[in-house]
């Protein structure tokens, strides 16, 4: 039985791991829920789970049931816990991950910011304190199974990428694009931020910076292609040239029942299989950065490491929650994202404070930027 | 240092891994060669290799260099002697391989007809003496490469088919190709039985039965899926649905090179790579069972164990070197097999003498149907 808690138990990949919690209630073991606003399904998630512990941004609004109020941090470092899955958004994972790291913990990590914004703290928690980051994104995830049995052989990270909803989409027309439309990704069913984020290709970015720390690799050993049919989640070229990659229908339960049962894999019947019976094609397209301004522009600056990648994190957080709102046009959020980094004073070798300072400052910098 | 011999030394994979030897002279040193008419050539590799012992069908012939005359068994079973490259065509291979194994050998299994005959022997022996069967084969190379760091979580394999030259061509044109026409395989450059065998997918279904031996899978479990690419050389889906595939451009080395270093990949520049700067699409085709006789009628008897499955390879090597000896027509092949298994009286768990009679009882009914 694995004790585990779940930040962002309301989101979907929240909700799709309280799902496997349900099919296999004599290995998993909720001890702790946290959610933003979604009180209601909060409150239902915590009596069904029996949950001890539970955090909410309207804790005033949770009471009728007798689980004790504690912060993200708290909840991060409860003793009898196993596991924390990190299925929070944007920078609101970071502390949490690293109070997990620091108790030894396993932390599951779906929520991708904490590790753009922080990897070299993340990695130094690991190595000092002794806990450890699973990866939940599908391509990470990917990665991680292709490389089991064979670290330390690895030439080339090949990521994959939808392309998303514009793939297509002359360039002279994104100015127009509407939340709506950006929220209708091809394959894949996400939240909000990380579906507009994938429309963007700042999602990628986010993957490749994401995966330097993970697997250890140089940034010229990271490529991404387009892969319209999200079937190959992640490709590894291994040092004498042979490929493996990993595929399955784009479906998160896989890389999250992966992350909840390593190193053991375990049969469900709600996780769909590649077809044997039907006739399928697979197209990988080299990327063109040009089509993707956020992602050019994120690599193109979080290569310089520092506190660069803590503020293009901010401040994409920031346009993209603005474009959500219709304050700004869908073609403002790179040009938002690149102002904010140009007026940034890069700090090499940035302490924890060096990056909550940064990414104060770049999401106030970036608000401002919408007129908020 | 890794000292080897390599049985079938002249032929398309025993060239290769010469190749490969001339490319880590550091890391593996020729101690015998075998093969069969082709005595210039093997001469040249004696010389050039410094072979202390050597095989041939015309040892007469072989004359002029240092080297010492020994049977494949002898050669087999030389004390200084880590690996065995058992790179054969036909049933020639099964007794050196049985030889090796008992030597406690490593056995580098390219010629697949050996395990296809004797299967439950070849286990027997790993399981009794030590020796170990690494495939070489790409098929399940590619699941062996898939499966590292992940033994007993295997649901299903699922072996890719080029189809071969004839995928297309309407079924009633097949009796009038020419071993020329067969010859022409669309993506693999191989010796001549393989590629015939390539074109009536006989091969594909002595892939079968070797994986069945070699990764311990129900008959159910093993899929065969049409890939014209010959990209994705094999996948293996895990009980919880992910699968991985390996890939590559369709290329011997890295299998060869992969058995010889197993289990460190090595570099090695003329292993071509698959690319990222280029579009490209893989498809795949369930495998339409009808179109191939050989296949058909191989598994249907193959999966009743004893001595059929020998006697499907003993039958179908006679009939393709018919085939290629113009002798009978392209559409004899599965009617000759069909007609030998269908007088064979099968013998359940056979012992080594009862495979040896099969195989021989088996060719010489061959030979009279087509007239030899």
């Amino acid at each position: 039985m694995k004790n585990i808690i779940v930040l962002g138990s309301t989101g979907s990949i929240g909700r799709q791991t309280l799902d496997i919690v349900r099919q296999f209630p004599n290995k998993l073991n909720v001890v702790g829920l946290s959610a933003g606003h979604n009180v209601d399904l909060l409150k239902e998630q915590i009596n069904e789970f029996c949950a001890s512990y539970y955090c909410s941004i309207e804790p005033n609004n949770c009471q009728g049931h007798a689980a004790q109020y504690c912060t993200l941090e708290q909840m991060s470092s409860i003793e009898s816990v196993d596991l924390v899955m990190v299925a929070t958004t944007g920078s609101v994972g970071l502390q949490p991950t690293l109070t997990a790291l620091k108790s030894k913990k396993q932390v599951a990590l779906s929520n991708k910011e904490p590790i753009v914004m922080a990897g070299n703290i993340i990695k130094e928690y690991e190595a000092m304190y002794g806990g450890v980051i699973l990866p939940v994104d599908s391509e990470p995830s990917a990665i991680w199974q292709c490389i089991r049995g064979e670290i330390g052989q690895v030439k080339k990270l090949i990521i994959t990428a939808s392309g998303g909803p514009f793939r297509n989409t002359p360039t002279n027309l994104l100015s127009s694009v509407t939340p709506e439309e950006a929220l209708k990704h091809p394959t894949w069913n996400m939240g909000k931020k990380i579906t507009i984020d994938s429309s963007t290709m700042m999602n990628k970015a986010f993957e490749v910076i994401e995966s330097k720390w993970l697997f250890d690799m140089d940034w010229d050993n990271i490529e991404v292609m387009i892969h319209p049919q999200s079937t190959v989640h992640s490709m590894v070229e291994f040092i004498d040239g042979s490929v493996k990659a990993q595929l399955g229908p784009p479906n998160m339960r896989l890389p999250i029942q992966y992350a909840l049962f390593y190193p053991d894999r375990i049969a469900n019947v709600n996780i769909p299989r590649l077809p044997t019976d039907t006739s399928y094609s697979l197209e990988f397209q080299p990327l063109d950065v040009d089509r993707y301004p956020c992602y050019k522009i994120a690599l193109q600056w979080a290569r310089l490491g520092g506190t660069y990648p803590t503020v293009i994190s901010a401040a994409d957080e920031v346009a993209v929650e603005a474009f959500l709102n219709k304050q700004i046009k869908y073609t403002r959020i790179p040009e938002i994202i690149n102002t904010v980094i140009s007026r940034h004073s890069n700090i090499d070798n940035p302490g924890l404070d060096d990056i909550l300072d940064s990414e104060i400052w770049a999401t106030t910098t970036a608000r401002t930027l919408v007129g908020n």
